[in-house]
């Protein structure tokens, strides 16, 4: 898989010269949505049909600062998979020189658009199990 | 009226050390709430009701860049009502000075969750009428 | 120029399941960042320079909702340029329809970090000659 | 010390009808800045003299989800500090019933606006010393 690119512009960042702490965020849901597209797990599609993936927890950290105008490259991979959830691990580099801006782990679970939690659907599962552990190509570049 | 007042955080601001220009409006939007709110408009309530307010068109001059820690004061007024539609001028100042920051005039019209346009309300008219162009106490302190 | 694309992840929505105002705004800024680097102006390179490009004005009409995963195109045109500002002019459609989101216009001036307006570069200003009145080749498809 | 208290707007929410993950980090932020003004430590001030605090890592727990039109009251505490680090501890919870929303702790380290870590200074160590482990009013409600 290829890495998510983004480049940084002032919404993203904040009065000290660096990119907001909890816009990277953000910036892994924009990553982990195309990571499960290009899967075939189109998030929006699935929502239609009932199925919402939500973050039940979220560990960051932050190493260096990304600054306004950088083109960051965000990895994905996916981890520790159970019946109900799994994680999603990113590292957000700096595209051009490999720099580690922040490290970020978002566990997911499925659940109904009422709230209910769901066992995590097959072909989800599918994925999971194609893809856990399989580091993606520039995640160590 | 009172105005609305907020602090400027880091998450406000952008990278040029102000705060962001789109982050005006999100405080708009707080400033109208709140004011809709005191006049027995619940926002909130009333979407669970079926009757929400959109935004049809947003005027925003910038004046002065507010900065970080900086409490603004938001006033609100309501001008220009028509059946189907009125406006919101807010004036954002720091609020220690007076100094404006931004004028910022919101379009507004009623609609259905299904974005059916509506004739607005009556109990919404009468805020309306009764609130127009009378000038919130601190809009031109 | 080919327009900007862009997916609308959930950070760009609200609880009306459609995008939330304020963040056509900051998509804004992605095109014209995009556009302007496009032409050889890069934005964060020139501030390092100590010219920075900063919103006056936005006038925003909002046409249509946007929704969750929806991918929209947005165009940007250089318009009513005058030795101290130009206008930016964007339409924000669904790519796959052609349907209008949003039309959103933006004045922008050049100022120095510390604030102080300057007569726009003779650089930005020949890329604003060159591209102003010529719409974007998918503009009105 | 009383909570924050905070009145979910639309631009804090997604199209999932509920508080974007990472809105929760923004109002951590706002609750942290108002806990420390009010011990003494201005963080707008401090940054002018050059201290900052900045946030070294974050893990959040999502437990039930906050809706638009919610009043939320977030508590601050502060927790296992050493000479160059400590902790933000926060729980977000409805106002009018205590449901957790959310567990967010947040560890902060100071820096230089150039990023240069330092010790923590006195004046913080004595803050942080002072209200370690004493619970705000309303976190176990």
């Amino acid at each position: 898989m290829t890495p998510y690119f983004y480049t940084i512009c002032y919404g993203d960042t904040d009065a000290g010269g660096v990119v907001y702490f909890a816009t990277y965020l953000r910036l892994c849901e924009r990553a982990w949505t195309a990571y499960l597209d290009a899967q075939g797990w189109n998030l929006a599609a699935k929502a239609k049909e009932g199925v919402v993936l939500t973050v039940k927890r979220v560990e960051a950290d932050y190493l260096s600062p990304a600054r306004y105008g950088t083109t960051v490259a965000i990895t994905t991979r996916i981890e520790e998979a159970s019946r109900a959830s799994f994680w999603f691990h990113h590292e957000i580099r700096e595209s051009a020189s490999g720099t580690l801006f922040a490290r970020i782990r978002a566990q997911m679970v499925a659940v109904r658009p009422t709230g209910k939690i769901l066992r995590l659907p097959d072909a989800l599962r599918e994925i999971i199990e194609r893809r856990q552990d399989i580091p993606s190509t520039v995640g160590d570049a």
